[in-house]
């Protein structure tokens, strides 16, 4: 589960079908001080993050088991949103 | 998913039986200010996608669940192109 | 299997059903000096590591294996602590 | 998927008996116009690929489904040349 | 299917069971030229590998499918070596 922060949103209107009525955020990758590393990707959004929010982020088929997902139908998406971050415990 | 730029093709005339009449792009990554990364990949094309456009590419077994993928039958592809951004907002 | 150390824990309300009640440690990746390398993630602790040990942590479906995981449902965890480091033998 | 160029191959009297039999090709990761990438890996040829020559490459349960794979049964292979690169088209 | 180098071995103590009875061995990714990287994972060894050898080294699901491995049962593991390199032919 990688830490990042949610800087935007990217608007596709020709997609892959399972990927139709799903927020698509662009997710920063930061360390545990909120600072930002040099990686960004695409995330499904399934809790409610906004811009600016501190957020959990998984890839690969644990994205496909979201909230949002289904892992038991056919599902593109590699990337998911699945917790808003709090607080920093350090 | 990860956000990308269609630069090329390539031609491969030998390959695997499960690759043929696919449409193999480069894509080069990129970030949200649309400035390129040093990272190049061949993904599938699934939404008809051409060069210069800017794209969203998964990786692994989300890139068998595309439009263009079957993941119940033997399949080589590991990207995927599965939208085309109009926009990036931030 | 990655060499981390356990630098501190995030605090999340909102998040998927999936990772309720679960301790989110952040570890720092290290080598095997213990040096510490440009990578934290934030993993499941399943093995009742504390802030400051070195662990062994896995990802993937690899750590919807472990023991505080369930492979047979939904889960979104892709991080887990599976050991804590006793010692390098090198 | 990704592109590299063949530079050698692996001898390995002592290993996984799922590999016995094939061709281990050292494939050094290279970008569109060629140029070498800083990553070498150990990939099982399908194809017929000979040193010097440009190809595909895929990762993971891909490879696994190959032509020289065989994703029924145990199989530790991660990673396969699937296509001889004829052309880059830019 | 990546190069290393074994450099040392991990004693855990307290660590999921599924990991009980394994040699964790300490690898060290090495290039063509046996020259190393900076990177360094603990992966299982299955073939009876020994400090200073070069190996090969799987990595996800195509680790639990080693001789050491079981992929029918629960498995946390998510790197093996699966060979011994005797010579690079380059």
């Amino acid at each position: 589960m990688y830490m990042g922060k949610v800087v935007g949103s990217v608007v596709s209107s020709q997609k892959d079908t399972s990927l139709i009525g799903r927020k698509l955020m662009i997710v920063r990758q930061v360390d545990s001080n909120g600072d930002p590393m040099n990686r960004e990707e695409v995330a499904a959004d399934t809790v409610g993050a906004g811009i600016g929010e501190y957020v959990l982020m998984v890839r690969g088929a644990g994205a496909r088991h979201s909230l949002d997902g289904d892992s038991s139908r056919r599902d593109v998406m590699d990337a998911a949103i699945v917790g808003i971050i709090d607080r920093f415990d350090k």
